[in-house]
């Protein structure tokens, strides 16, 4: 055996002996898979999570909040569904769902002409300035419901900002009555500045799918990004079973070349399997998503390659509702998505359903490739009583009184049974 | 071609026709994964996740806060950490981590004598009593520290309840000087009756890991649960790295026959990668855990059919911290694990950190067996403004002129760029 030999059958064996010895997994956390015997919630680590966990994560974030200043809470009016923030010539200028009625939503059986029966009836769009993205200016109608019998004329909502070509373009729900399982699809109108004037395009963009599909009724909160030179535009599906039958809420995507169609609807939709309103960005080559509220995967990150086919990328907590982010590379569809650090949202006072008057917010994050916040990273958020004990998470009181009902019996029926 | 060869071939055109018209998923969510293309989201409803979604999801639910009647709020008391309800003899019985000091918690630097220095330093373990798990009678001390020098005699606190042949074993955390950085290993205190007298096993049962590994220093949160006849004591550990080096926060189990021990470590600690208070209950064959805060699996329930390879099953909101659930088969160990409707947890008033008063209060949900509350299989959970804008989860003064400072530099660097 000649000396060569020697060191690497030595080395070889203790390679073996270190690999027999099982050593407890280090207090530091290795940034390489250890050759030692992992659980399950180990190898999930790193292999589908990061050994860096949220603190190293770009695509992990918490957020924070910060009231607005220039929106004067009056009643009756109600404003939500921020559109995007975007940037033009120093100002910063931002879409939402504007209603102001003469009484608060009554409920889709009460409603009238003029009484609303949800929170986003009988709406239009306005639009908002700001230098700073704290302190606004409400500027007023921007697009306003088309006349009868034009699709959209009981209310138009939830509005999503493109820019193309240096044209700017709303897309936005348009309801022919009050919402509920109703024929809802998507139009869009345009202009060559963000302060207007608008110009309503004649027909919907974007259609529910076929009947007997995931989104044969209604497509909501249309979401525009651009990825690979394409315009995708992102919304929620529903289906006119919801209600009687099992029905999910699910996103899907459609695409096209031009601004007002026509766009074909991904084959592979829904592309994410949960989720309220929409808010997807570009991120690096891809496309991420933030996916709150609803179903399996709700209150999560998901970055897509190729815009259809999302993985979980980090799971977050008390997430913004409806976000609109100032995400400057929204549209620039050059495959270097950088995310944002922040935007507006809205918060429904009464702790959600369809009767509020909400209000607008900003959050503030790091899911920036430009940033390195460590404050955003931390996870570990607690909460005071009246979280706990606000109306939708205390006990209510008929429930309290179920349970006290039920309890005797499941105890009788259930202790420490062997 | 014979009648059957030809019915045959006109069978397999049409099944190849229908498999080629690419239909958009239905309106209904299939029970079976359909024979369509899928994106990745969809592959993982069916393959990851449940077609019925949280709904008909057995290990999900949302939970809901009740105030405590009888744990009277004064000032310097603070009352955290409970254990397992137990019933016995028709009374609910918890206890739970005191502390009585002269003064708020100070911090580690100051703390003294007297002064606590975290809100669970100089404190002891008490013992309270319901007929309705509502309203509770605060019976008092259950066990205090041990005397000096003995581990523990500095502070006792968040124990974990075994009920063993008919024996009652309360396991705690024992810390000889103020918490942070130090020793900290598990001790056990036992009696005939929930209503005690508790007495100290001299030793401490569960002890850090050895040095350079992931809890070799302490062992925090021991929750004991019986499975396939053994006792697990599930616990969250913590190297002597932290603060200067890359930890994360990960739960491990010790096994024994004998509540007194020895209890072995698993070969395959940490068993799961996230979490911070620790509960872990038995579920069908396997054991559950409820995993909160930390982490990148934060906030959700997993399942494992041997207590070691955790999956997760749910993502879950607004989860109780330190859960002590009410569950009845928690040590029977007899593989039909029922999970439990309601427990105690407790609260940061302050939103969180050490130098809190925290108190206890009760949660109600469904992650039973043994009932069927649709209200808690609801997602899409929403909060008032008060959630948003208090401390720790408001956007802090100093950050937001640090923001404000940056944006332009950002906003320079960045707008629209292609």
């Amino acid at each position: 055996m000649n000396r060569m030999n020697y060191v690497c059958s030595v080395l070889a064996m203790l390679a073996i002996t270190a690999c027999a010895a099982v050593k407890p997994f280090p207090g530091v956390v290795p940034m390489e898979k250890p050759d030692l015997p992992l659980s399950a919630a180990m190898e999930r680590l790193y292999d589908e999570w990061n050994p860096h966990e949220d603190r190293g994560n770009e695509l992990y974030s918490n957020f924070k909040y910060t009231p607005l200043k220039g929106f004067p809470r009056t009643a009756n009016v109600s404003r939500r569904d921020p559109t995007k923030v975007i940037l033009v010539d120093g100002v910063y200028h931002v879409w939402y769902t504007y209603r102001h009625s003469e009484c608060p939503p009554v409920g889709l059986k009460k409603a009238t002409d003029t009484k609303p029966g949800t929170d986003w009836d009988l709406a239009d769009i306005w639009h908002a300035t700001s230098k700073d993205g704290f302190t606004w200016k409400e500027e007023g109608l921007a697009v306003p419901r088309p006349p009868k019998p034009e699709q959209g004329h009981r209310s138009i909502c939830t509005p999503g900002i493109l820019v193309w070509e240096n044209r700017y373009y709303l897309y936005f729900q348009a309801y022919n009555k009050v919402g509920g399982q109703v024929y809802c699809p998507v139009r869009v109108a345009s202009a060559d500045s963000p302060n207007g004037p608008w110009k309503h395009h004649p027909e919907p963009v974007v259609g529910p799918s076929p009947e007997g599909t995931w989104g044969n009724i209604k497509i909501n909160d249309p979401c525009p990004v651009v990825h690979n030179g394409r315009i995708l535009i992102y919304y929620k599906g529903a289906p006119i079973e919801r209600g009687d039958e099992y029905v999910l809420r699910m996103q899907g995507v459609s695409f096209s070349d031009n601004p007002l169609g026509p766009f074909v609807a991904s084959k592979l939709n829904p592309v994410i399997n949960s989720g309220h309103e929409t808010c997807m960005f570009p991120w690096k080559d891809g496309v991420a998503a933030l996916v709150a509220l609803d179903g399996p995967e709700k209150n999560t990150i998901q970055w897509s390659p190729d815009g259809e086919n999302f993985k979980v990328m980090s799971m977050i907590q008390v997430p913004p509702v409806a976000p609109g982010p100032f995400c400057p590379t929204a549209f620039a569809g050059d495959g270097n998505g950088r995310g944002f650090t922040w935007g507006l949202c809205h918060i429904n006072p009464d702790g959600g359903g369809a009767a509020n008057e909400s209000i607008l917010a900003r959050f503030d994050c790091d899911l920036s490739l430009d940033v390195d916040r460590q404050i955003f990273k931390k996870n570990n958020l607690r909460f005071n009583p009246d979280t706990y004990f606000q109306k939708g998470v205390a006990l209510p009181e008929y429930l309290k009184k179920e349970i006290l009902r039920e309890q005797k019996t499941l105890d009788r029926n259930s202790v420490f049974k062997k």
